[in-house]
């Protein structure tokens, strides 16, 4: 990390996060939904595990900002600040799958600096700073680090669902996974942390929120990995995201892409 | 369970299967493909594990008949068959996703009776006989129960993927999925045992084996849910499979699914 160590404190937000979340896991939800007639959950384990960390961030860093999923941002023109996701993949949680997990980011001067995606259930933390990425779980720890995938043929492609993409991006991507060695559906941020640890070669998805990827991207480029918008500018504001292992795939997929996208 | 009580030897077997198995668990594996052109990893860990399982099966019940993924059928007309599946969800193990499982199936005179789910990453057993369904995992054990749903539009439906369906099947899905409040991809055996803990609605799939369904029907029959092949008939010989938590949810989906085949 950079300037400051922050570790200690961001595994402090993670534990409180999943005291508070757990509870709520495999129970019957109250789940309200954002938008009527869009199936958004929103559960009172996210509130308030989102609460649960920005209390713990006001109090020991009152000059950080704070933005995250479920509340309205605070001082987000801070030299550091928090970029909050309670539950990431709300649908695998509701559905008692455990590819869900809560995301942790922190970002200085607006560029993302650490992240972590934590996994209560599991009992799994992926970190990284753009530097290095580390896993911790019950059988112990080790270094994330992307594999080597020469070419789109060979490669293990990830997508939450096609069904979350617009119909052109739908198409575009389906010249991608028709491609590749397998495609598979599900994951949300599990399938980014699987991607750093070596296991998934490529990772698409489209309508993201920064909350969705900030956390995410320190860890895949402190793994060895990629990760960009689909015309491969940066990827903090998300929206079209592509995350690959090696480099060759990520041109490679970029490339058919885009050729989907117009044709 | 009828007649004899296995309870205590099936969590040997489950035992034995996860320390074979685990080592194997997000580490390069050396993958082989069984017909060529088609991605289905057979790794050391399935063919460890269920040569440790058939060992333990010969040793304690040298007449009792064992059916398996990776080797020949022995005794399969025994009183007393196991089924077993030593890693059902393949494609989730390579990607180093926890949506996998090992499935211990017991028959009796060719009807299951006994079933076993078993994810040794987190810990988890799910068990039925066809009149009860257990959970036990890290946080404790609980009875499995399926829960109520009205209608196919208040649904949470899974299939591991519609790419591994023949297009008729696909296009029937399709008016299912659409259909339902929320339709998601993965999961292998780990959907149908969320289904028989009431968080899943209704999983729908097709090209099972045995191997792939048998251990979990006493799962779903235990927790008071409903599996049948999409036309009705008894699910132990796989195929097309539709299981439901409420039984109003299955037949509306069968309908869909038998109208879906023939337009």
């Amino acid at each position: 990390m950079t300037a400051i160590d922050f570790t200690a404190f961001v595994d402090q937000l993670a534990a409180t996060s999943g005291d508070l979340i757990l509870p709520f896991f495999r129970t019957a939800l109250s789940v309200e939904n954002k938008k009527p007639g869009d199936f958004d959950p929103v559960t009172a384990a996210d509130r308030a595990a989102e609460n649960g960390m920005r209390a713990l961030i006001r109090r020991n860093f009152p000059d950080h900002g704070i933005v995250g999923e479920e509340y309205s941002d605070e001082r987000a023109d801070a030299e550091y600040v928090w970029v909050l996701d309670p539950i990431d993949g709300t649908k695998s949680f509701v559905s008692g799958m455990p590819a869900w997990g809560t995301l942790i980011g922190l970002m200085r001067f607006g560029e993302p600096v650490f992240g972590m995606m934590h996994q209560p259930f599991t009992r799994e933390r992926f970190t990284g700073d753009g530097a290095a990425a580390h896993y911790r779980g019950p059988a112990g720890t080790r270094d994330l680090r992307v594999r080597e995938c020469a070419q789109l043929s060979e490669a293990v492609v990830y997508t939450t669902s096609p069904r979350l993409m617009q119909p052109d991006e739908r198409a575009a991507f389906a010249t991608v996974e028709d491609a590749a060695r397998l495609s598979r559906y599900g994951g949300d941020c599990y399938a980014y942390c699987m991607l750093a640890a070596g296991h998934v070669d490529l990772v698409i998805e489209t309508g993201l929120k920064p909350h969705d990827i900030m956390a995410l991207i320190p860890i895949i480029s402190g793994a060895g990995g990629i990760i960009t918008t689909w015309d491969g500018g940066p990827p903090q504001t998300g929206g079209r995201i592509v995350a690959a292992g090696d480099v060759r795939v990520h041109r490679a997929a970029m490339a058919m892409l885009k050729a989907g996208m117009v044709g």
